[in-house]
């Protein structure tokens, strides 16, 4: 039989991802916030506590629950440490503070209270039974002052005074305590999993001089300006060989000309598979040269893992089984019909040896780990097994615990969410196809508000290699500038893919959100200093997330009213409103909108009849705002967005100097 | 390892309390609607399942599930048999149906099909091999033709012909099928679960002379009013020994008179407890009588079940242990501070012996089910703990399945559906506190349209012995009148405390919701057939619900417009449509009310363009209504409500027929 005389209930424990079978994600800093509905059966009084247990803990951390309403109970726990948290709840019938309420409604209501002292000390005798020996002086005395000849009045103010609360509270009869009977997980991983700045640039395609074949020497040669304009990841799209067997052309053309060099999704060839460095690039050497002077600019170089293969990968001869023969005895490439990628053979996830595969893929990740790589974005996972997914990020992580995925899934948003719950540590999002406000409002709402924040991380791209969209291509620089504004102001993680970005290219394949003469397909120089280019503008923005530390989560943000619907306004603060953002962006990058407005000065604890100075950090201008509405105008063509720093406090004196 | 071939994904079925932790719950006839988010890596198709067992069935029934949108699938089931059915998910990959839509592409695009004929044949020989003997010959011949020198056009309408996909339909391919790792259990009950009019009597107040105490012969003497009022439980007030200690007077008055007759809920004197009858109502004979006769008019006796006791009861001298003491050696009686009700004593559940008493108060319940008894009505549940219920309902049921346990919990919502959840089969509700249209409408669609319909039948009461409401006491026939019929429409349970009700007493103790001079205190006489009395508005209205199956539950309740916020709208609808029933009821009992409804004729089934017949029951008035919108008017002195049959079909010859 169940012990019986556990009354407390304790249910729907939030946050709680799938009843509890995926763990939710933080960094250090970030808190949990633990909800529960908590009640028992008749009036008795209730304490609660959230349990918790640090990474490599033994012991759980408890933390007092407080009642809301409607019998929600809330408590909130800071994370400290990398690795994984435990949480649950539990929670028991206190009878002391049952006593307490009613002895003071006895009192209010003239009834006799003798017998209630007794209780009391009854009570008390009992919890100083369990108490330290230095509160057990201080507990007996209390019950005997109860037990004693002393005023009603004094006995009442002694048993509710908040001194014998604090000591009876350290104490509590937990015999009948019920505990959650499940344990939630808590993932915590590095800083830069939520606040991070990618920019994603072939090497190839990094010489100085046009027509030559970039290397990582031509690499290293770059990573000051990219340094300058504030990234801190340099995503590499793949680095391996390239299968020549039906390798494409210029433009994703079916047959590639002789001097064609591939695409780098195409991985193997005789000369090596995911494990090698294509020769045009350079050594082992080389890109381990490059990967210091990266971090030496603060730079972490990222690598693609696209877990598929060209026909010339030396697994085709080595492991056929990995694969699917067709009934001619040719290969299955990859294929969505009637599209057909012949230069790609996909991995056969349901062979019959698929914990070999399943290793060996593994020996992918953690070889390029132990050469010192620990950001992979990861290709087109939602077309291999969700538990590969989480097997592999488990085991990998097991050996380097500050390993991040960004998983690069545009697809339906179940199998997005199921990515993130399996283990990546950021998203690709729809944020490239969202344009007007309440698209905008809508899609972001639900990722900060519904239990999709606790487990998937959002990094916002405006532009990829494979997705060029249409307001890019048609907006030019206007639309360019407002779509990194939003994106590294609305999400703390975001990246684009350069030099095509900050060069504002516009030449699309008709109708197609592709570039044309993409250098997925052919190798690229860019004039990466020309006329226009928006380096100096993302040095800026980049250098006002750093210094802005409301702009380095994304959990923050909040929309706020603009009465013009091209205008979109919202804002972030970090946790003790020491730094407040305030973000106004004209969506429309032909003309000049303008609007008022509202700033939630009550939100921000700013006096409705004092003025308050904003910043506006991309121009450095400053401007003196009252109370909640004010008035902005926005020139796309001088700059498509406001970022206000709000100054709460204004002294007279200060103003002044504030101002010169 | 887990198997990593199993790579579909199946996640948030529903309906699923509390993570699969309670069951749901139906009567014969209902439908379980099992919906789940399925989907897996690529584009591959998908199959899936309902898996549902019968109450001792051993083999699990299919039924397939429909991809809707959004990666949902849906699938229902009908129940069947009393007891405990239990349900979960399966879904497989179906390479069947990826190659028919596969090859459907690729016609289209005019690709060259011959590789994917021979797949298709290697797919229907593997299919083969697990067919039904009878099967084979077909499936290799469909094989052997596709493998032919067929015209393609010939081979195509084959592998994508009804009788191939319906042959290969029977065989999946469920090697790597994911089944949910979760059962869920449905309990299953009988119809009067769902399907209840209840009346709650005194039967010490049912003699037929002033002045005496009534017995259970007084009873069955009244038995054949109360079927022809349409009742099918008569609910009693505990029937058992009184105690003296401590009784109360008339009007709850502290000290009790000589004579007078204490509260049939402070159980147990001297004479006997919870398994004895007090001596003035008869003998256990009689009661058994009593049951008899009151089953020949249709009519189950319910009991009432508290567990609590007067100071007398004998459990307090047998068992001590089971009670709190005070330090001044008395018994704690029940309060709420600084309520007190000194003739009652509660149980303690955290006693050293509460398995003893769990044991015991399950013998109480057994004891009346052994004498004949099905339902009861259980007394403050919510001051007893939630696992003794789980464990007491559970228990008791497997000795008798047909058991009916009515929650009487007026308390926090938490509270009331957390009873349900454990076992309970109807539960009291806020509908005796709710006025307005908007009230009613939130409440009500509060519970038919969460989770909470899933586990928490209503059981809609206008008063009881401890609930004098105050429209009640104010409004008089009419507001009983409209009490009544949104109960007896809106919930397919619902129960009435007479004779008060009925005769519409409107006495109250000033300013409170409590019946003046109640019989909960003293002997009443009542004059049952006295003028405006409701009885014969009561069996008309418990005749329309007999008669009408939409009328029969509670989850087919949809609220209409109607253009007058004093007025409601709404309607049910059995299954097939074949009856329909709309009702608008005027909520206000002082003026006369009208407006124009709005009628879902689209949802109905009624062209816009013809006019249909509505039969009002109650008055037996006839009228012929077109469109959406029409008129209605509720004088609420004569009716305070419509209850329409709405006929669907009028044929011209027929209509005069029914008009005469």
């Amino acid at each position: 039989m169940i012990e019986g005389r556990s009354r407390v209930i304790i249910e729907n424990v939030q946050p709680r991802i799938d009843d509890g079978r995926y763990p939710i994600k933080r960094v250090i800093g970030e808190s949990v916030n633990v909800s529960a509905d908590i009640f028992t059966d008749g009036h008795d009084s209730l304490s609660a506590a959230v349990l918790y247990k640090k990474p490599n803990g033994v012991e759980w951390q408890e933390i007092s629950m407080n009642a809301i309403s409607n019998d929600i109970w809330k408590a909130q726990f800071i994370i400290e440490e990398i690795g994984e948290y435990r949480y649950t709840v539990c929670a028991w019938v206190n009878r002391f503070i049952t006593w307490q309420l009613d002895l003071k409604k006895r009192f209010e209501a003239g009834q006799d209270l003798s017998v209630q002292f007794q209780i009391g000390a009854d009570l008390i005798e009992g919890i100083s039974k369990r108490a330290n020996p230095n509160h057990t002086a201080t507990l007996l005395e209390v019950m005997k002052i109860l037990r004693g000849k002393a005023e009603n009045e004094a006995k009442l103010n002694l048993a509710l005074s908040e001194k014998t609360s604090a000591l009876v509270f350290l104490y509590p009869d937990k015999r009948f305590a019920s505990t959650y009977d499940r344990e939630f997980l808590v993932t915590v991983e590095r800083a830069k999993a939520l606040f991070s700045t990618w920019y994603e640039r072939f090497p190839r395609s990094c010489s100085s001089k046009e027509g030559k074949y970039g290397t990582f020497t031509d690499c290293i040669k770059i990573l000051p300006e990219i340094a300058r304009m504030g990234f801190d990841i340099w995503y590499l799209p793949p680095i391996h060989p390239i299968g020549k067997t039906n390798r494409k052309g210029k433009n994703n053309a079916p047959k590639a000309a002789s001097d064609d060099i591939g695409s780098p999704w195409a991985i193997g060839s005789a000369e090596g598979g995911h494990k090698s460095i294509h020769f045009q690039l350079g050594t082992m050497k080389d890109f381990q040269e490059f990967l210091a002077k990266a971090k030496y600019h603060n730079i972490e170089i990222a690598l693609d893992i696209a877990f598929q293969c060209s026909p010339d990968h030396t697994y085709v001869k080595e492991h056929p089984e990995w694969f699917r023969w067709r009934p001619d005895g040719t290969v299955q490439h990859a294929e969505n019909p009637p599209k057909k990628y012949e230069d790609i053979i996909p991995l056969n996830f349901e062979c019959e040896n698929w914990e070999e595969l399943w290793k060996e893929l593994k020996d992918v990740v953690l070889f390029w780990a132990r050469h010192g790589v620990r950001i992979f974005r990861i290709d087109n996972p939602h077309t291999k097994p969700f538990r590969f997914w989480e097997w592999i990020i488990r085991e990998c992580r097991q050996e380097y615990s500050d390993l991040i995925f960004l998983s690069e899934a545009f697809t339906r948003p179940k199998v997005m969410y199921k990515l993130a719950k399996v283990g990546f540590t950021q998203s690709y999002t729809y944020f490239t196809w969202r344009n007007t406000k309440p698209e905008f409002t809508e899609y972001i709402t639900h990722l900060l508000t519904t239990e999709v924040r606790e487990f998937f991380r959002p990094n916002f791209w405006p532009n990829t290699p494979d997705i060029f969209p249409e307001h890019l291509q048609y907006g030019k620089r206007p639309a360019y500038m407002m779509r990194l504004l939003l994106a590294a102001t609305l999400s703390s993680n975001y990246g684009i893919y350069g030099p095509p970005f900050e060069l504002c290219v516009s030449e699309a394949v008709t109708g197609k959100e592709e570039y044309l003469n993409s250098e997925k397909y052919e190798l690229k120089y860019w004039d990466w200093d020309r006329d226009g280019n928006l380096k100096d503008f993302i040095a800026r923005v980049n250098k006002i997330r750093r210094e802005n530390e409301a702009l380095q989560t994304t959990w923050n943000l909040r929309f706020y009213e603009v009465d013009n619907e091209y205008l979109i306004f919202y804002g972030k603060a970090n946790r003790d409103f020491s730094n407040i953002i305030l973000v106004v962006v004209n969506l429309d990058p032909a003309h000049t909108q303008s609007g008022w407005v509202k700033v939630p000065i009550q939100e921000f604890g700013i006096p409705a009849d004092q003025p308050y100075l904003v910043h506006e950090l991309l121009s450095d201008d400053k401007y003196i705002w009252h109370g909640e509405k004010n008035f902005v105008e926005l020139n796309p063509h001088v700059s498509p967005a406001h970022i206000f720093l709000v100054r709460k406090r204004m002294k007279r004196e200060t103003d002044f100097d504030y101002f010169l």
